[in-house]
């Protein structure tokens, strides 16, 4: 039914049906007794369990992509060719393939045929408040994207800490809550890694919601297993860094993607605006901004009549604290937030590096919860103090972190009242860059750098984004 | 050397030397004599003047993706194939290709399996003020481009109003303008377009750094072309709305990218804001902000001491202005603006629809250049009149654009002191965002809202971005 023999080839392979095996195999055997007694002719090999496919057109001839096309997308889903032939009429192209791949193959090829829209599956790690909040958004959006923009978008996996569900056809996101408490599979990021391999779907994302550090420690196995990468986990561009260089490498490669643009600013495009102005040559001279919507809101709350031990307190019902305020108060998070940036720019350091002024003293920052409540008004004096001084000069405390001369500080800082950073609102996040371009008249990003709406709308726009650009 | 008889097909073909033709010829007449005779074989044909192409190694059986990017590299490179054959020992997959395409589809294939960079082909229309600081910007930072991320850039044509240069192998910058200067080659967009599409090349991208109606309204033809448009310039996306809408059905059809981050707000992050907004579900509930440098500036130096005429003059003075000055006077550009805001968050209007107070009296509009400077002081008192009625309610003049409830408007207004739109420094633009996502706080950015080096760097920053993502 088929014949290829490939140039420079010492073999030819024919097709044949399976009933036809014995006589075609008999028949040969007895043609070429004499060429195989003197080792002309190695072997004669039957496979079996095999089908063709055929992409059968007229208007195939001198159409040149078709072909790559076709192989494309059989490539993409990780079907194996046995063999392949192309008569010169052009009209038909025929691969072999196994038999367990042949519906496969058919469907891979009807879609890069026949359906202009492009598809990606995503992986979420982490269902908690901003993970869930994703998942609705996605749940709202996902049949627009399709239908206005010909994106087809899947989320094909969820994991949490207890369980995860995994679905190739797609979770249906009206009901993600009941599928995943259902499931009885335990959480291993080997197996997950493992299944999303096996899968072989079509632009694969990764998209992990937690504030993992193991889940970060292990995004260069998913980049190696082909999977792209969305995240609004700090963790993995805090580590050493010698592992941010190897992901930045292993996405260049593998000409994957690593999008993390919510780290920074949840939904405010801040890194990727320093990422273009890096790559288009501009050089950063200066980032200074208040990169803590908590932070933000205690100090812009500090007033003769309000206190800092209560305008913490009031954060914290009001939940806008972590649920251990010292978290907020370490001043930690912001100083991951500024090495990021840092890094973005090419400039390679540690966490350690990043200079961070405490806002607690040690005796606050350790012990338990309850001393921590106790013992915090011990510094409202202090703060007032300070708060005070700052305002016979025209200024205003902010905890502020910046990034100048290769070096990264984080502490509170009086700024003038006419200084933009004293414009924050509330848990405002204001970032100003000053770049070589952008030097008499810095650029400004300014809103809110926190909250689970924003957050998750950000991690979904790179969602989005990448998938538009996935082939 | 080769045969290939795909499934299906009632032929089957096989690849020998030029020297054996006749006698195969001869041969196969004699052996099918009788089966020609009664039209069981139609005919046996000869093709000459063809080359096989074979890419053989151990390595390729039972790695499914190889034939893809072999057959994708040569299809992308619109080289024909004529024949396949890949037998099933898996090691060596032969083509069959015409005589003359043979030296391109090996160095297509090499590049496709030997370099793991992407390539991308620019052609820029326009090389005034911004193009040649684009250029200036390109010499720069293609070299870093291509080192640290693999991406190779390739300046492929410049065309002027004069004359263009069109080279495969990309123009060296640092002599562009000899180059360009040297052709005798008149600028026709039907020549260029055919030229672009001649090469074939992989990744063509038409950067359009005119503000021309005529390069903008062949933005289709382009597309059609499978050719990738990046462009600061606002007329395509203000034409009819079916024009616009043909322009996104395109870019969607044929996976093509149309990208136009610079005709709003110069570098500053806005169209890709809104568009991950609005793509991500959120809901654009208002759009207000200065969206004209110039306007920015004569409003933020009103006073009982600067007159609005000699500020004016100022400005044309310092080459802040158009060379007629009432082109930015009239509104027009940000009205522009505005539509460009309002179609990128679904509303279907035209320029007209856009409601624009204008800042000169008809009187003023027309008229010689010489009339206008002689009768605009006539507008001082005017001028004066409104700062002083605002100044006495706390308020200051600005010339801003607003989008709400599906209306746009652009005119002078009075904000309070405290407003955000307030803050604008000289020539800066500030716009600012409220959506359901970013409601109590919305999102503000702001910073030089035009310039030739933050144009050009957000225009090579959508290059970049593009090239990352092309195949």
């Amino acid at each position: 039914i088929m014949i290829s023999q490939a140039s420079s080839e010492h073999s030819i392979c024919f097709v044949i049906q399976s009933k036809d095996i014995p006589a075609a195999r008999e028949a040969l055997d007895m043609e070429f007794a004499p060429e195989l007694a003197v080792n002309k002719i190695d072997k004669i090999e039957v496979k079996s369990n095999l089908a063709i496919i055929a992409a059968v057109g007229d208007n195939m001839a001198g159409h040149p992509g078709i072909s790559g096309k076709l192989f494309k997308a059989i490539g993409e889903n990780s079907i194996n060719i046995i063999a392949i032939a192309q008569g010169s009429s052009e009209r038909n192209v025929s691969l072999v393939v196994h038999e367990v791949d042949a519906v496969k193959a058919v469907n891979v090829i009807h879609s890069a045929f026949y359906l202009s829209h492009r598809v990606s599956h995503v992986f979420i790690i982490g269902a908690g408040n901003i993970g869930s909040t994703l998942l609705e958004q996605m749940r709202g959006e996902l049949d627009e994207l399709f239908m206005k923009h010909g994106l087809l978008i899947r989320v094909c996996g969820i994991a949490t800490l207890e369980r995860m569900v995994i679905d190739d056809q797609g979770i249906d996101l009206d009901n993600w809550q009941s599928t995943l408490s259902e499931s009885t599979q335990p959480v291993n990021l080997d197996v997950l890694l493992q299944q999303i391999k096996e899968l072989k779907l079509q632009n694969s994302i990764l998209v992990d919601v937690t504030a993992s550090d193991d889940v970060a420690g292990r995004y260069v196995d998913f980049l190696n297993a082909g999977i792209h990468i969305v995240t609004p986990n700090k963790r993995a561009n805090t580590m050493r860094q010698e592992f941010y260089n190897k992901l930045k490498l292993l996405t260049q490669d593998h000409r994957l993607h690593y999008l993390y643009e919510t780290t920074v600013g949840a939904g405010l495009p801040l890194i990727s605006t320093i990422q273009d102005l890096v790559q288009s040559g501009d050089d950063i001279l200066q980032i200074e901004g208040i990169f803590s919507g908590t932070l933000g809101y205690i100090f812009s709350a500090l007033s003769p009549q309000n206190k800092f031990s209560d305008i913490v307190r009031r954060a914290y019902e009001n939940g806008f604290t972590e649920p251990d305020p010292r978290d907020d108060l370490s001043g930690t998070d912001v100083a991951r937030k500024i090495l990021i940036l840092a890094r973005e720019i090419g400039l390679q350091m540690e966490l350690e590096d990043v200079q961070v002024e405490p806002l607690l003293p040690e005796s606050l920052a350790a012990g338990s919860l309850e001393e921590f409540w106790r013992n915090l008004p011990a510094l409202d004096a202090e703060f007032e103090e300070k708060r005070a001084a700052a305002e016979t000069q025209g200024r205003l405390l902010r905890y502020m972190a910046s990034l100048k001369n290769g070096r990264c500080q984080v502490g509170i800082t009086a700024v003038l009242r006419e200084h933009v950073l004293s414009r924050a609102d509330g848990a405002d996040n204001i970032i100003r860059i000053t770049t070589k371009r952008y030097f008499d008249n810095p650029m400004t990003v300014q809103g809110p750098g926190a909250g689970r709406e924003v957050t998750a709308g950000g991690i979904f726009a790179n969602i989005i984004n990448l998938s538009f650009h996935l082939p």
